[in-house]
Parts: structure tokens; C-alpha cells; sequence
């Protein structure tokens, strides 16, 4: 392995992990009381840890399309799961792929292909530069969305494909083993209902999902040689189905489960979008309390499982080397509500939601003074690309990026200064329930939730906002959002979202410096307007 | 030709002529006294003239990617000239060609290709889908963007090419014949001076670009056989050079010059930006009597060659009987001061420049009713494509076009309402002369028009706005936009700015008919999110 200098030189590689639907409080360097995550706990030790981290949309989809692309949701415009990232949109592979530097995935990404801007452009996507496109960027060295239903059959899925090598043999092995326990009569007990949470799964540890993952990651660092590369590694895990292979189904029971952030008063005064929501499956379920207790310990398990299996790869990348020379950065793509404010899943803006871990740990000398460090300042995901090209020494185009590198926060994290408010969006023009009672068309479904040190402001396109004091009320309990006493809050969020629409107004096509250097260009060439 | 029934079944064709930098008011139908141009007021005759028709963009790059794309500025992104239109937009030719309707360019787009995003997603780009994206998919039957300054050898350019057949030889014919003059002594009076635009062009009236294009827009109808099109006849003129050959360099003289709207007061209230265009040095020559006495005329007699060709042409149309199937648009891409408010060029929002004529003549029997008509609704010029599409009889995709078609106001032109207010957006990122002494960064130099029927609201980022009151001030003169007794004006223009730019945020990809398909479809799918 070539020694790197550890000082301000650029480093080699990036290690970009991330989990679905961690909340951040579900770490021990959170602040978790009973679910203990030490390597996660010594990533913070060795680096930075950011206190209030805000991803930029409330479900998987469009929020990780913000921190791949760098870009609030509603300018690179894939508002939702499933909507395709439009071929016009640049991406943190196509930073670093011109500059030299691999970069790679294993595990997810809910990228959609846009499929139909590829065949308008005439692009082949069965290789190179258009099929990297239609991957959002990543080369997919082992990509695994995961997520099938019970029945659907699952083909071409290299760990479908690898568990049935292993003997789980059926159409959907990711469902019917990894993701499913046993009856006492054999049946599966599928992982899709919460109920069968405490069971389980039907296969080793070893052969579930984190490991599995985790080993390719490992893979690609042995087989990587001397490129330098950036690795997305995605767990899919603690996101749902909820089922943990022994023994970590068993690790932590109700008395381990948090009480839920919660009150009476809430569901009385609910503001209508939380009320649909509230009617939802997932919400009817987790604001039971059984549902709460069987459920819970279940997440934390597959929690404590990524932990683990980090741990694992951590001592694997010392005994390489490979953290000398590697920013290893950890998030998640957005919390889950496990029956906080009445609601299960994710979509609203409450902290569970929207409030994720956000750990970077950057070898370098220049990085020591921040070592262990904790950051209250505000931060967004789509500051990690930035980040991630700073630390790889690449300019950063930033006619397409609209966040800020955090690295001046690792070198001088008592005086290097956040964000003034961090933006979420979310949309629920895909929720027939809480669509179709307000009668709102698609296109007006729209949320925006802008949140300061103090105040989290969300609107909502033909409805009251909703507004909370998180100074004075932590967990959200109390929308002031319709209270005439805090109108002029109200109305300075608005300013400031306005301001921050029309700051999303950009040429994305075309670098700054030229535009700055067009008028000496234009003499140069010739070209005189108007003379007489 | 086929027959097709003069009803409401769909056209088949579509002629969409478009002229660069032509002033609505320079045209008889739209008012001006001493220009006569019959042939497109005969147009206006047989169809539906737009009174207050107006452009997104006030320079032609930003303007045309609008009227292509059918989308605002702010949401296609090519917000001046030069800024390519990036291969995630969809423009007039994806819609149509898709639908087996050929869509031509003879003349020019501005379309700077996004070359950048065609090699990152590894396009061909010398063919097929590819090329075509390149041309803002327009299939470049003649494609001429001239506009060559003295000394640019021109290679490739079929209108050079044709011209030095024809006896017109040297490395740029386009600047030396067809857009300049010849001395006493032979010598190239450039058209790029505006000195010498009363002389006439280097070039028989035969061979100058104006009805150049409209031989091409002949041959290409000619050509096409029995496929359906639209064709974008697209004339460089009346755009400076202010050069035309004779006799039109002769037809009008100084006395033929209406006067320019402009007081000595607005020049001592100027609004900084205002002030910085002034200092351009086509706004110091075009506010001397002498130059508007030179230059008028020209201009005057560049639009009477374009009404001329346009009368050969429709001539042509008529005995082909293709006028009988055809839609017919005729517009610009924005006006010229030409002194008025001491300004030359564009670039800002008074009437001279945003309000561009828009013609439409439709010859089905279902828009008899409307013949001859003037609507004085607001109409936006991203109207076009929709317009378009449902003359073609193609399902407009609503997540790409911001604009809405126009045919029913040629149905029913006194009850078909149009727009509450109309937008036009401009950037002086590009002007050193206005930017460098205001101190702005390029990212924030973005003005943002909206216009109801009376009111003319300028949002300018970080200094005041502009505001006119069109009722009682119709030459705007008179900027109320720092003027206290005008606040609550103001105010709900921002208000609806807000919500304008609120309302850009868009799933472009996805079909909003998927989107409130989704629920369905995903519990077909077997989803159960947080079943018990």
C-alpha cells in the first residue's frame, strides 16, 4: 500500500456509508440509553460529529437524490421514490469519475433510471458513460435495492442469486429467509407484517443482508489496487421489514424501547397533512404500544447489526492501511417516526424524520484539533459531496452544487459556522390518503420545511403551515403553526424561504467563471453592440 | 395533396416563423404608421392577433429555450445567451417526433448544444437522437445562426458557402456582403457600425438572408412529401446589423422615425441596473437623434423585406393548398429599444422589448368565429408549444410544459381567458458594465418580471424593484418602484412571484397521471408498509 502523507495533501479515497431510516437518536453517541454502538461511537471519537444534520427530503428517494447530486430536491426535481433522476442532473460520480477517481457502490441507492430521457438521447445504457447514468453515477459493483414483496420473483439479484447458491431456495429468498422467520410448522412469517417483528430470520447471520454487504464492500477494497476510489456503501438495514437474524432479534426487548414522543394534545389540534398521514397503515400500527414493544427492539438489533459488521470492516481497513488515506463519512437517508407524534414511516418533518446522523472522520493532521468533537451547527446532506470533493483535492463545479464542503468544520469546529437554515421537501401528491380527503391536485402537494436553530417552519401549498419552538418544545409536541401569536415568525420563515427559492435559480450549465469572464471574451472576439 | 377536412380533426402541419429582435409595434396590424407590412396583417385577418403577447426571457438565448421548451427560464436553465440548454430538457421537436411529426429549423435557435452533458452520458452526437439533441431538437434542415463579426473566417455555413457560388468571396461573405456596405471606394462599411446603415448591402436584394431562409422554408415544403410538420422558420432579421439591400435601405427615411418614449425624468430617477444598461454603448449611441435617424429606417426596411418574403411565401402555401392544413405562428423572440427610456438592444422588460406580436392563424372551420380578431389577454410565449401539440392532436406532457395552448382563445377569442399575469426573466451576470459597479456576484444578478394588465412589477435580487402602472403611464416612464404610496402594489407582486416560483417545482419525469395512479398500484404490487 502507497504511503500517504498525513497532512493537507488530498487524500486517496472516500468511504461514504450510509443506512436507511437510522434515526440519529438510535446511536449510543446520540444519546441512545440502552442500544450501545460502539464503532459508530468511535467513528465520532476519531472524527467529527455533527449534532443536527438535516437530510433535504423526507423519503428515501428524493433525499438521496439531493446527497448524491448535492441539490435540494426540488432542483434536481426527482420529488419522490420511484420519480426518475432526469439525465440532466450531474452527480457525485460524475465529479469524481472526470478526475481520475472510481466511484463505487454496494447496497442501495433507489436511483430510477430515467429510461425515457436515455431513448430521447439516443443513449446506450447497456455500458459505459449511459449505463453509469442510468445508475445515478455509481458503478454498481454490488448493487442491492432490496425491498421485494412476498410472491414477487426476484431474478438477476446477485444476493438472491448468492443465497440460493447457500440453500435458501425459493423465488424470493430476500423475502422468504433474510427478511422472514419460521412458523412452528415451517410457514413463513413474512417480515412485511410488523407482527412476526420478534421472530428470527430465517437464515445465519452471516448470510443476511448487513453482512452480506459489508463483505462486498470488503471485496471491492481488496480488489480495488492502486485507483483511488470513493465507496458508497448503503445498507439497506434498520429500514423495514423489520426482521433481525438471531441474535439479534433477541438483543433488546420492550423495556429497552424509549417512550414515544407523543401527547394527547397533538392528535386534537392536528394539522391536516399529519392527520392523513396519521390514517395511514403504518401510523394505525405504530401508535400501539404492542406494535411499539415488538417492533422496536427489532430495529435496535438491526442497528446494533450494522454496528458489528462496521466494526468488522473498520479493523479491515487499519489492518490495510486503508484509514490513512480514506474520509470515511457516515448518515442515513432519513429517521423513522416508530410511532412518534402518532405517525409510523417517515414523509413529515419532525426530527426522527428529518434529523440524521452525520459522522466524518478525515485521517489527516490537519483534522486533529476537531478529533472527538461534537458540531451543534446546522448542516445539510447535500453538503457531503462537496465535502467528499474537497477532500479529494477536485474544484468543486458549483454552478451544479448547492451545498458547502464541511471540512473547515473538522479543521476549527469551534469557529467554522453552519448553515443559517437547513431545507427538507417532501411531497404527498403518492398518498391517496391524505391526497385525495383535501381534494389537492398532484402538482400542488408540495412541502417545504425550513428549520433554524430555533424554529422549524414548514409550508404547505393551500394550507396553514405548521410551526414549532424547538427551543422551548423539543419534541415537537405544540404546532404553533395557526397560533396568532407567532405570525411574524411565520412570516420571517417565509421571507427566508422565498429568498432561498429564487437562490435556486441557476445556470447549471455553465461555470461562473466564464460567466464572469464573458465581457472580455465578447471584445476579444470582436463583437461590438451598438457602436456607432 | 391529401384532402383533409376543414374541421376539428387535428392538423397536419404547423408553421412557426419567428423573426429576431422584431418590436411588436413595428408592424402596421400592431399600429405603426408608416410601416406597412400587408402580408402579415393579412395573416392577422384570416386568424387571431395577441395584443399583449409576451417573452420569458429578454435576451434571445433565454427567450428561445422558452418558447422551445414550453418551460419558464428559471426552470429550463439556459438563462442568457450561450448558456447551453441542457440534454435533461425536453423541447417542441421531442414532443412532436415522437409522434411521428418531423420537426425543421431553417434559420436560426440560438441552441448552444450542451456538449458537456452529451459526454458524460456518452451520446453520439453526430447522429440521430443524439445530433438532435445538439440542435434542440430541431432536425437543422438549414440551420444559420449568422451573426459573424469582421474578421471571423466562416467555414461549414451553407448560406456562406451559397454565397460564394454566387460571386460574393471572401472568408466572411455573411459580414461583408450581406451585412455591410461598400464605400466610394469599395471598402466594407461594416455593418457592425451603425454609421453606415443607411447604405445598402453589398448583395442583391435576391440573395440577402432574409428571403435566403424563405427559399429554404419553400424547399423544405417542397421536399416533405406526405409526412406530417412543423416547421420553424426562423429569420435573423430585422436583428442588427442594422444593413438591408436596396431597395430597402431606402424605403423609409428619418421623417418615418416615430419618437422615442423617453423623458428626461426617468433618466434622473434611474434604477441602478437601468442606469448600468445606459452605459452600454448601444444604449449612448441609440439615445443621439442621429443614430435613431440612421438606424429606424433600416430596421423598418429589414421588416418590410421580411413582410415581403412572408408574402411569397404564403403565396406559395396557397397554391400548394397547403394552406389549408397548416397552422400558422407567427412571433418574435423580443423587441429593441432603439432609444426609447435611453436605452439600445434589450435585455430589460419595458414594452418595447417583452411584448412581442404572436399571430396565429388556424384554418379549421372551428376557428372561423375568431378570424380577424385582437385579444388583448396576457399570453405568454411558452403558449406555443402547447398550442402546438394540441393542433397536431398530441397529449400535451403537463410535468414538462409550463404554458397552456391557445387554440381556445382562437375559438371563442372573447371568453377564453388568458394568464393572471405573464413572466419574463433576464440575468446581467454577463454585463460587467451594469454588474461590476452594483458589486454583485454572477449567482445574484437575476431579474424576475411579472406583468398583470396593469401593473409591471421588476423584482431585482438585493435592490429595489421596478415598478409601472401600464393604465396611466402606458410608455413607462414612470418607475413607482421605490415610491411609498405604491407598497401594498408591490407587495402582492411578490406575493404572486412566490407562488410563481413556487409553483416551478415540478416532477418533470414522471407523469402525473403515475403519480395519482401510485397508491393503486403499489398495493397491487403487494406493498403493505407497517401492517401488524
Amino acid at each position: 500500500m502507497k504511503q500517504i502523507p498525513r497532512d493537507a495533501q488530498p487524500l486517496r479515497n472516500v468511504l461514504f456509508i450510509m443506512c436507511d431510516q437510522l434515526r440519529a437518536d438510535y446511536l449510543s453517541c446520540y444519546g441512545h440509553p440502552k442500544l450501545h454502538t460502539p464503532h459508530i461511537d468511535g467513528l465520532a471519537k476519531r472524527g467529527v460529529r455533527f449534532d443536527r444534520a438535516y437530510v433535504q427530503g423526507a423519503v428515501c428517494g428524493a433525499s438521496r437524490m439531493s446527497t448524491y447530486t448535492g441539490r435540494y430536491v426540488s432542483s434536481h426535481g426527482a420529488m419522490w421514490n420511484f420519480v426518475p433522476l432526469s439525465v440532466g442532473q450531474m452527480t457525485l460520480g460524475d465529479h469524481v469519475r472526470s478526475q481520475g477517481v472510481r466511484c463505487a457502490l454496494v447496497g442501495k441507492t433507489h436511483v430510477e433510471a430515467d429510461t425515457e430521457g436515455a431513448r430521447r438521447l439516443g443513449m446506450d445504457v447497456t455500458q459505459g458513460a449511459g449505463m453509469l447514468a442510468m445508475q445515478g453515477g455509481f458503478e454498481p459493483y454490488a448493487r442491492d435495492d432490496g425491498i421485494w414483496p412476498p410472491g414477487f420473483k426476484v431474478s438477476g439479484n446477485a444476493y438472491c442469486d448468492w443465497l440460493r447458491e447457500r440453500g435458501y431456495v425459493s423465488d424470493n429468498p430476500w423475502h422468504d429467509f433474510a427478511n422472514s422467520g419460521r412458523g412452528s410448522g415451517g410457514e413463513v412469517l413474512s417480515g412485511w407484517q410488523m407482527r412476526w417483528a420478534g421472530a428470527p430470520a430465517a437464515i445465519k447471520e452471516a448470510h443476511s443482508e448487513t453482512p452480506y454487504t459489508t463483505d462486498r464492500a470488503i471485496d471491492f477494497m481488496r480488489e480495488a489496487g492502486d485507483q483511488p476510489w470513493v465507496l458508497h456503501l448503503s445498507y439497506i438495514k434498520p429500514h423495514w421489514p423489520y426482521v433481525a437474524p438471531a441474535p439479534y432479534h433477541a438483543m433488546y426487548g420492550p423495556q429497552d424501547v424509549i417512550p414515544a414522543a407523543r401527547s394527547e394534545a397533538e392528535r386534537e389540534q392536528a394539522h391536516p397533512v399529519i392527520e392523513g398521514f396519521r390514517r395511514d397503515t403504518a401510523s394505525q400500527s405504530f401508535s400501539r404500544d404492542e406494535v411499539r414493544d415488538t417492533v422496536i427492539p427489532t430495529y435496535m438489533g438491526l442497528v446494533k447489526q450494522v454496528d458489528d459488521q462496521l466494526g468488522r470492516l473498520f479493523a479491515f481497513m487499519e489492518e490495510q492501511g486503508l484509514d490513512k488515506d480514506t474520509l470515511i463519512i457516515f448518515t442515513s437517508d432519513h429517521g423513522d417516526y416508530l410511532g412518534d407524534h402518532w405517525l409510523g414511516e417517515k414523509e413529515l418533518f419532525h426530527e426522527p424524520i428529518v434529523r440524521v446522523p452525520l459522522i466524518l472522520c478525515d485521517p489527516r493532521a490537519q483534522a486533529d484539533a476537531g478529533r472527538g468533537g461534537v458540531s451543534g451547527e446546522l448542516v445539510e446532506c447535500i453538503d457531503i459531496v462537496p465535502t467528499i470533493l474537497e477532500a479529494l483535492g477536485i474544484e468543486p463545479p458549483t454552478q451544479w452544487l448547492e451545498g458547502q464542503s464541511l471540512l473547515p468544520m473538522l479543521r476549527a469546529p469551534g469557529t467554522a459556522k453552519g448553515k443559517q437554515f437547513v431545507v427538507c421537501e417532501n411531497s404527498y401528491a403518492f398518498r391517496d390518503a391524505v391526497r385525495l380527503p383535501l381534494g389537492q391536485p398532484v402538482e400542488r402537494c408540495h412541502m417545504t420545511m425550513l428549520c433554524d436553530k430555533r424554529w422549524k417552519f414548514v409550508h404547505v401549498e393551500d394550507l396553514p403551515p405548521m410551526l414549532f419552538d424547538l427551543e422551548t418544545d423539543p419534541l415537537e409536541l405544540n404546532d404553533l403553526g395557526r397560533d396568532p401569536r407567532f405570525a411574524a415568525v411565520r412570516e420571517q420563515m417565509l421571507e427566508r424561504m422565498f429568498g432561498w427559492l429564487r437562490e435556486r435559480r441557476r445556470f447549471p450549465t455553465m461555470d461562473p467563471k466564464a460567466i464572469a469572464a464573458w465581457n472580455r471574451r465578447e471584445v476579444e472576439a470582436g463583437i461590438l453592440i451598438g457602436a456607432w
